[in-house]
Order: C-alpha cells, then sequence, then structure tokens
C-alpha cells in the first residue's frame, strides 16, 4: 500500500493510500518520485473521465512526467546506481513486437503508458521502472527540468522526424505546452527561427520572450502576410509543426510552409479535419505525423544540459504533495499564462 | 503555320491550321511527332474546359504525352542528333526560380506545361523543344510506349517519394491509368506485391493480368480485410499509393497501411477531404504529395527498355491523327475496359 | 547427444555425435533441418581454423545457411506452427543492447552467430532457435532457396543501405556468391542494369546469363570505359557495391561512380586499403559501410516468392548429410564455377 | 583596368592594376568589395604556385571570402538593390550541366571558381558576380562575419550531409579554421557537444572558449578514452567530422565514432590513406565525403544573424589592402593562434 493521488473517478481526486505493484525485476529500479508535472491529458482524465478509446473505470494514480532519485536497483542493471537522479519514459513497449523491433516502439499496440487507464501513474512516492526507460539526469539539470523532459520529448521527436536542417526557418501553430516546447525544440536542432501562431496573447508573450521565436497573434491578422515578408513572396518556412489540433490551423501550414517543405502534424484534433490536399500537392508537401516519441529521451536530456534548451521559465507553479488535488483544480483552471503546473513529493 | 488537334473552346475540337512559334533556339530540338496519348486532362479540358484555375480562354492545341524523332538540332545541342527517337518532358521550368535551383522543378509556379492554358500542346506534326528535357528512346522502346512515359513517370516519381524498400508490400487505390502505372512502377522499384482496389471489375481484370499485382474489388469487401490476411493482423501495407481522389480511398489507405508505413497522395480529389489525423498519428504515417514527376523521366525508360516494365497491354486504340477528333470522344466516352488511346502523327 | 559435422579443428571435420543444447524455451521453435549452405566462411574456418580474431579452439559444428520444417513450438509462439517450411537468420543479438534497440542489431557485440567460434552451427539434424528469428517459406519457396536466404540477405541489406531509385544504373565489384546476389537484389530493388566485374571468365558466365546483368572482364580493360560509354562521359553508375575486398576495386569504384553516387562497401578485404579520399571527395560520393543484414529476411523471401530473384541457377551442388565432409572438400577446392554446394539431411 | 591583389608566379605577389572582365550582364550585380578573408588555399597558391591539377600560370587575382555593397543591378535583377550589403559564393556552375540540375552544383566539373587557376579573385575594389549566387547580409551580421561566410559554408555543408539529429555529441578532428568552423555549425546544428582534437594547443584553446567544444590535446592521450568516458563504454559520438585531412586522425574517427554513426570527410589528405574498411564494415558507418558546399549561403547567414553562430572571435588581424602583401606574409607565417586574416578595402 501506498500514498497515491487517485483520481477515483470523473471529477473525483483524492490523496490516498492504494495497492501498487512494488515487485522488482532484475532489470528494474526503485525510484524515490521527487516531481511529477501535470499534463493536459491528465487534467482531461480528471474533467472527462475518457480520452478517446480510454475510459477511466477503475480507480487510477495520475501523473506521467516525473524526476527523482533511484533507491533500489535489480539484478542485472549495470549502468545506473543507487542515488542516480533520473527521469522516465511513461511508455514500456513489448520488446518482441514488431512495431519496436523495427525501432517504432511509440507505436506498439501493446505499450503500457502510465496514466492511461488502466495503467496506473506516478504521483506517489516511489515507483518501479525499466531500467532501459530510466535516464540519468546530469547535475546541471534539476528535478523540474527533468520532470519536463517528457512533453519536450514530444517537441525533439517532431524535430527528428522533420529532418530539420541548420537555418531552417519554421512556425509553430499553437502557443500551448507542447507548441512552446516544439519551439524551442526546433531552435536547439538547428532552425535559426521560429514563428509561432496563437489568438493568446499571454501564451504568446510566454514564448517571445525566447530569443528567435516570433509570435504572430492571430487575431490580429493572417500568418501568411508576416510569412511572407520575411521568408519572400511565393516561398515560406521550411517546416511548420502543427501543435493546437484546431482545424484553421492546417490552412494556415498549408499557406505557410514553401514549396517542397515539410508539415509535422503533433497536435490532435478532436475530430477528421477537412483537409486541402491538393493545396498540399501543388507544393509537394512531406507530412509526417507523431506519435508521442521514440529514442530522445537522451537527446532532450543532453540538450537541457548544454543549455540549448531553457525550460525554466515555464515552470509556472509547484504545489507539495499534499496539496496536489489543489495542484490539479488549479491546472483544471487553463489560466491563460500557465504553462506548466508541477507536484513536488 | 501548322496543322493541329485544337480545343476551340469547351466541347468544340478542331483539327486545323494554327499559328505555332516554330524558332529554334541554341538549346533546342525540333521534333517530328509520332505518337501523342491522350490523358485524362485533355479529355477533362475538352468536356468541361477548365481544370481547377486553369481555363481555356483562348482555341489551344491538346496533347502533352509525345514521342517522335529529331529533325534539327539547335546550334549548342551536344548530346541528342537529328534521327534520335525521342520522349519530352511537357513542363518547361524556369532554371533560375528558387524551387528549381534546389531541384524541385516540377513545383515551380512558372513552369509552362503543354496543353495547360495558355501553353500550347503537342498535336501538331512538329514542335521545338528545350534538349534538356528530351530523352533519347533505346532501340527496344516503341513510340507507343515513348508516348506513355509521361503517366508512368508519375508513378516513378510517386515511388521516388515513397523510398520504396526492397520486398516491400503495397496498395494502389484506384485502377486508373495512373493507377495502374503506378502499381508496375512500384513492382520495378522493389515491391514484392503491389494490391489494387477499385469498383470496377474490367479496370482491375486489367491490372490483375500482370503479375504480382493482386485486385481487390471495392463492391465485394474491405480491403482492411484482405490486406490483413495476408500481412497479419494489427499490420498492412509498407505503403499506400493513393491514385482515386475519392473519398472513401482516404479511408482505406489509414486502415490498410502499417504502423511506421508511408501514404503518397497521388489522386487529385475534386475538394477538401475529411482526413482523420488521428488516424495517421497512431501509426505515425509518413504522408507524400506530389505534383508530376522530376528527374524522372530517364528512369521511367531505363525500366522499359530492361523488360522492367511493360507498358504494351496499356494501348487500348490508336488513331490515325486525321481521325484525332474521334480519339478524343472514345476517350471521353470513357469506357471501362480503355486504358490509354493514343493518336499517330 | 546429436549427430553433426563437426570441425575438430583446422584441417580436420567429422560427422560424429556431439553434445548440443536442446532446451526449447517459451519463445523458442524446434526445427528438423532440411538444407544446409557451405559459406566461405565456413570454408575459411575449415582451411585457417580463424577468421580474425576468431578463433576455433574447441571442437564447432559447422553451418549457418538452413532451412528445414517446425517439429515443435514453445509455449509462448503464436506466429508459427508444427509443419511450417522455414529459413532462420544465424544471428540471435541481444534485445536490451543499445545497438539492438535503435535498430541495428547486426552490430551488436553481443550477437551469438551460428558456426562463429565459440557458438555452434546448424549442420545437425535439428536445432532449438528463437521464434523472432524463424521466418516462414512460402510453398513456392524450396528448401534449397530458405537455405540461400542467408546470403542473399546480404545483398538485400546492401540495396537498402544504398537506397537504390527506380531505374539506377549499379557496378558491383566481383562475382562470387555475394557480388551475384547482390546483383540479383539491385535489379530485385529498381535497377535497370548492373554491370558486374572480375577476372574469372566461368563466374562472369554465370551472372551474365541473367537478364539485366552486364559482365566486364577486368582482364580484357577498364571497367571505367565500357560504364562511361553507356553512362555518357565525366559520367557513372548511381551506385557501385564493392564486393570483393581486392584493393583495385576501390579505384575502380572512384572511377565508375558518378557524382554524387554511392559506393556500398559489402566486401571485407584482407587488411587496410590505400584509399583516396579526395578523388571520393571530388565527387562528393556517399559511401555505406555493411555488416551482415537486420530486418531483411522477410523482404528477400518475398522477392524469391514473387519470382523477382531467380536462385535455382545458382545451386552448383549438392550432398547427401553423410557426404558432408566430400561437400567441404568441394567446397573448399573452389571451382570458378561452383557459386553454392548445399548439404541436405 | 583595376588595382588588385595578384598572384605573379609563386611566391611573388603585387598590388598593381590589372585588366578584369567588368561587363554587367542583365543578372549579375555590381559589388564594392568590402572585406576578403584569406583562405589556405590562396596561402598555398602563394607558397606553392599550384593545388594538385591547378597550376597558376598566368598572373592571377587571389581571394575568393568576400563581402561588399552592391553599387549596380543589372536589367533583370530584382531581389537585390543597390546599397545592399552582401556576401558572395565564389563558384558559378553551369546550370545546365547534369550535376547542377539534380542539385549538386558544387560538383559541376564545368564550375568556375575565384582565385582557382585560370579564374581571378576577388581582391579588388569592385567586382560583377551574378545576382543568384549573391546574398543579402542582414542588419546585424558584419562585413567581416560576411567574408566568413564561404569558409562557414564548408562546415554548415558538412552538418547537413550529416544529418545531425538533436543532441548528437560530435567530435570534428583538426582545429585549424575549418575544424572550427565546422564545430560552430555543428553545435547550432543541434550538437549537444563536440569534442575537437589537435596537436596544438593555441588553437584547442581558442575552440575550448566557446561553449560545449570541448578540446582533446592529441599529444596527452588518445581521444576514444575521453570519448569513451563520456559516451560509455563500447559506444562512441554520433557524427565524426575528420577535418585534417592527417592520417592518424582517419583511425582516430574509426575508433571513436558509436556503431551506426556517421563520418563526414571534410580534410582533404595529401596522398591516398590506409583505410580500415573492416573496423569502419563492423560498425556499419556511413562516410559522406564534402566537396565544398551548396544551398547553404542562406542558411549559414541566417545562423549568424541569430547568434547561434558567433564567429567575431575568429578574425585575428585585419589589415588595410594597401598592405594586401604584408596580410598575406601574416598568413603565410601560420602562427598557431591565427586563425582567420582579413584584407579591407
Amino acid at each position: 500500500m501506498a500514498q497515491a493521488l487517485v483520481l477515483e473517478e470523473r471529477g473525483v481526486l483524492s490523496l490516498r493510500e492504494i495497492a501498487l505493484d512494488e515487485a522488482l525485476g532484475p532489470d528494474d529500479v526503485r525510484i524515490a518520485i521527487h516531481t511529477v508535472g501535470i499534463c493536459g491529458s491528465d487534467v482531461h482524465y480528471y474533467t472527462h473521465g475518457a480520452i478517446g478509446p480510454f475510459v477511466v473505470r477503475e480507480p487510477m494514480v495520475l501523473g506521467h512526467e516525473a524526476a527523482g532519485t533511484i533507491t533500489e536497483i535489480g539484478s542485472a542493471v549495470t549502468d545506473l546506481r543507487v542515488g542516480d537522479r533520473v527521469c522516465m519514459e511513461p511508455g514500456i513497449p513489448d520488446p518482441h513486437s514488431r512495431a519496436t523491433r523495427i525501432g517504432h516502439y511509440n507505436i506498439d499496440p501493446a505499450v503500457r503508458f502510465w496514466a492511461t487507464p488502466p495503467v496506473h501513474g506516478c504521483l506517489t512516492p516511489s515507483i518501479v521502472h525499466p531500467a532501459a526507460y530510466t535516464f540519468k539526469l546530469p547535475d546541471q539539470v534539476s528535478f523540474a527540468e527533468g520532470a519536463m523532459v517528457e512533453p519536450l520529448a514530444v517537441g525533439v521527436h517532431a524535430c527528428v522526424k522533420a529532418r530539420l536542417q541548420p537555418g531552417d526557418v519554421c512556425l509553430v501553430t499553437g502557443a500551448g505546452p507542447i507548441g512552446i516546447m516544439t519551439a524551442l525544440a526546433a531552435l536547439a536542432s538547428g532552425a535559426s527561427r521560429v514563428f509561432i501562431s496563437d489568438y493568446s496573447a499571454p501564451k504568446l508573450a510566454i514564448a517571445g520572450a525566447y530569443p528567435n521565436i516570433v509570435p504572430i497573434n492571430l487575431g490580429e491578422g493572417s500568418p501568411a502576410a508576416m510569412i511572407g515578408a520575411y521568408c519572400g513572396a511565393g516561398w515560406g518556412v521550411d517546416v511548420t509543426f502543427e501543435a493546437s489540433g484546431f482545424e484553421g490551423a492546417y490552412q494556415d501550414a498549408l499557406d505557410c510552409t514553401r514549396p517542397g517543405g515539410r508539415l509535422v502534424l503533433v497536435g490532435m484534433p478532436p475530430k477528421k479535419v477537412a483537409f486541402d490536399i491538393v493545396a498540399a500537392q501543388a507544393k509537394e508537401l512531406t507530412i509526417e505525423t507523431i506519435f508521442r516519441y521514440a529514442h530522445v529521451y537522451d537527446r532532450a536530456i543532453a540538450l537541457i544540459a548544454s543549455g540549448s534548451i531553457d525550460l525554466k521559465p515555464l515552470v509556472s507553479a509547484s504545489f507539495p504533495f499534499q496539496e496536489g488535488v489543489a495542484a490539479f483544480e488549479r491546472a483544471a483552471e487553463g489560466r491563460p499564462d500557465d504553462v506548466k503546473i508541477q507536484i513536488t513529493l
């Protein structure tokens, strides 16, 4: 039995004892959790009780963005030690699946992912995790940053799939947490400038405070005009990352990307999108779709450690574990200038 | 003045004298046209007078799928000779445009393309063309085959963009001329098997007569079932080529392509398509869009010459130039077992 | 204890009883071996007792190119059944190694590979193997062909790494078994023509009997001249596969590959090669190096089954298991018109 | 007639009047030269009179790393204006060549390159150049930086060919000007850390003053040990850029690059290199060779303008045009802490 932040059912959270599997296998490590970030999906399970086909039918521990310290290692673990500060990939694939074997472990249908029903999350003081999905944090990377590797990994993975080239000019549509972190990942991956579009002035202000991120307020005009002025008539950005899921963003992406450019679909729209395929063909765009991430945790950590990506301005508030329910209520408010709410244990 | 097959206005064709530019520049060749294929776009201009933004406002010579014999060469031409049997790329890009310089000459907005208003086509006994876009035919490639390099080039280009790997299993949605030629290009590019789906039994019969092309009649059941049986549960084809433009085909593509696979959009749908982006993301598909072709004419010719692609069964009927209007009427009939109608001069 | 063809020490073979591990794990299958091909490495261990750092210090069963029939399956095996005709990848990697996890299981240093000291090979009537590295043969693929999937896989892997494009013209330097199979793999992967160079007329005759393979006898002149005549002055083949390991072949490769082309190093030279880096730079060649293969067995089998690759002419002789020592003596003779010697059990 | 810095013959420089072609074509611009950097090749022509097959047989103006201001534009130039501050690509390819048309204009054998015999360079107050190879400098990029885009472009091109991924760890062998600029390009292209190896402590000190560049003094030990300590046993850097041309560096590259990594050959060794192909194969390395650059000037300028690459510490000394001969004498000294000597006009 362990203390945990439990979603009992839609709209009902409690901090209470719950039975969790704590057996340590030979390839596992035990981790004392230090910091857990609240993701939009955690909030959505709290407020709606489900995301698509994933329905909360039993009480479920929330949380999947975590960092902590190793307290015990399995008998076969050689590359991690007790006392190592670490962060963890929340998804554990089947190593024998067809997708995993060719390197796409993120799209293995058998993956077990923290806080995705019926799998418990990590908002509890101690968890057991495979060493293979546990990554050491360098000294200069804080627990708060370590707990943000998970959402940053989405942006880094998007940049890997985008095959960014040095000096690329990019557009990110949507200035939510994933949009901002994708913009930061793009700059760290070789982009020379990233435009970011949104209707929310506070979100754009946070993004625009970073060098080489240029906000575009959608309430004030078309992004195509601003991008045309920078990139030249009849041209556009090399890569657009769609990170909002809003229908209008797909047309902006088609309008603003250059001939031969790439469009990376990160945001998940709530329903089918009326997509102008002929417009994409006229520019012969390559469209990459993204599902979580694979093979990028070490890359994301290295870019934080090198100073290429500064996540510290994105931690909006931090709550102690005992106020975890209040942390969720704050996250559920959706304040426009909140980027990431974290809980420390 | 030269004899030509002229689209006077929507629905009105005539074979008559017309003034054409016949000046031979230093980098040009003059070609006696031997065979011209009729493309769906030629027929569409004939029956509708326009394709999207391209409207026939003045009489226009039709035809852009051509082969012939060189009768004169410009002063700077070194790699072609009088008497060479050749076929020609119908689009001439601006060599100084931004798109052309990075290798995407097909998406240069300044491209001049035969039989696309207001540019005349090639259904006339003699034309002048840049040597750089004129390709020598080996002895074993007939004029009829040479005149089919243009549509085949679309399929070969789709295979280049698909980055086909040896042994790939593919699906082509749509068994029209482009669909069949894309299937043939895929087999010649390393595919081990190509499924092809359509509602038309006669079209499927023509496609299915080739080895390793497996027809799927959409009237008889879902392609996902047939493909699942071959590729294994939860898996699918490595690459789907959408070659119909019909809305239902996009869902078939999402259902039938394997995790991590590629979807190549060749067909041009008449309007926006309601596209299930989340379904594409769940498999992390890469989507390539195609606009005509670039750098593949020599590749297509080499694959015909090697015997890897046999186009001869696809010539359904051939009309002499004097019966060119009848040829268009036959093409406009849209007989289900007609693949390619050609005109010989 | 099982009957096996054992290399006792350098130069000494015997067919005798030997103790082998026959325990069947839950993810394993048991296979009745039907056909085993003799590889150059088997012969080299026989004649030299070692290959580089791999030294035969204890009696070792030879053989790693095998096909057979499943006689028993482990409790967790779901995609193979008793009676399935199969062939097997001879290397078993550590699924948790860093190389395996990013998809390069072939270069995992911990790989256990049949008939590489101290690991026993498969020249014995029954072996146990992981189901994940056991591949079902379609009905139209014979055991003899199934036992040649292993060397063919080298060629298919080389073609994957070469990123062959449809219509590519290729050169293979060296017409040994791997050279010929690489040439066949290239044609099946989209090449329109493959030149193959060697000093041995009998080997070239076997290769040249295939359509679109053009032999170049190195004793009769430079390959650059012949290739220049076909590809045009100042140009060359799109891809060269070096499959001989002979020093002169590297200069031929540099001379014959086109600007921007690719050079795939398959052959393993016995010592360092004096390589003209500036010549490679002047053409900005991409050079891929190859070590065995990964993820291509199913691809190779599919291309045999589709008829794209015909291996049957390459089986030079077949010996019954009881004459296995004679088979090795024949293989050690190195007759110029022997491609593959097989043993049937 | 114009004043120019002329290499009369090996070892003899003069600043004198010389007849130069000053005709302005419709696609050209005239540029008042402001700053010219001295390249190792300029010095080599001065001290040796030749580089490989390129022999100075007539007096030749030196210099090819230049920035200046447009003073006149040709009649067809639309995207540049009088007064624009610019830098220029020194090589002008034939737009109709086979290599240029597929995008590899840098390896077009017909390229005309400044200060490569018999083509004059740009150390003269005014030159005429094609607008297509003339690039506008943003306000925040100085003439001194603009004149360093040329050598930086080599490094950026190397990074494009390396297909760097975010967070990659790199090794650059050789801390000369190209080595340092390649290291800076790698960091700006997504690398999280770059090791740089050399025997020269002063060169390493200059490189090591940049964040995330880690110097390795070859006189003090093997780079493999230091890299193994950082990357883990049996692993290595993702990408090695060889930028020295020294024979020992190739073995360091093979020892230090991880399985499946990439090796980019930038340095041009004076003779053939004894290369361990089997060692490269055991790691299945991809080797890219580099010749100058293509399509990267705008990318390099954007990365200077964004602050991602700071070239200012690399300008070691600047001489007025009238002391141009003294500038060459200083450059020919080869002081270990000189990176770039420039001349201002």
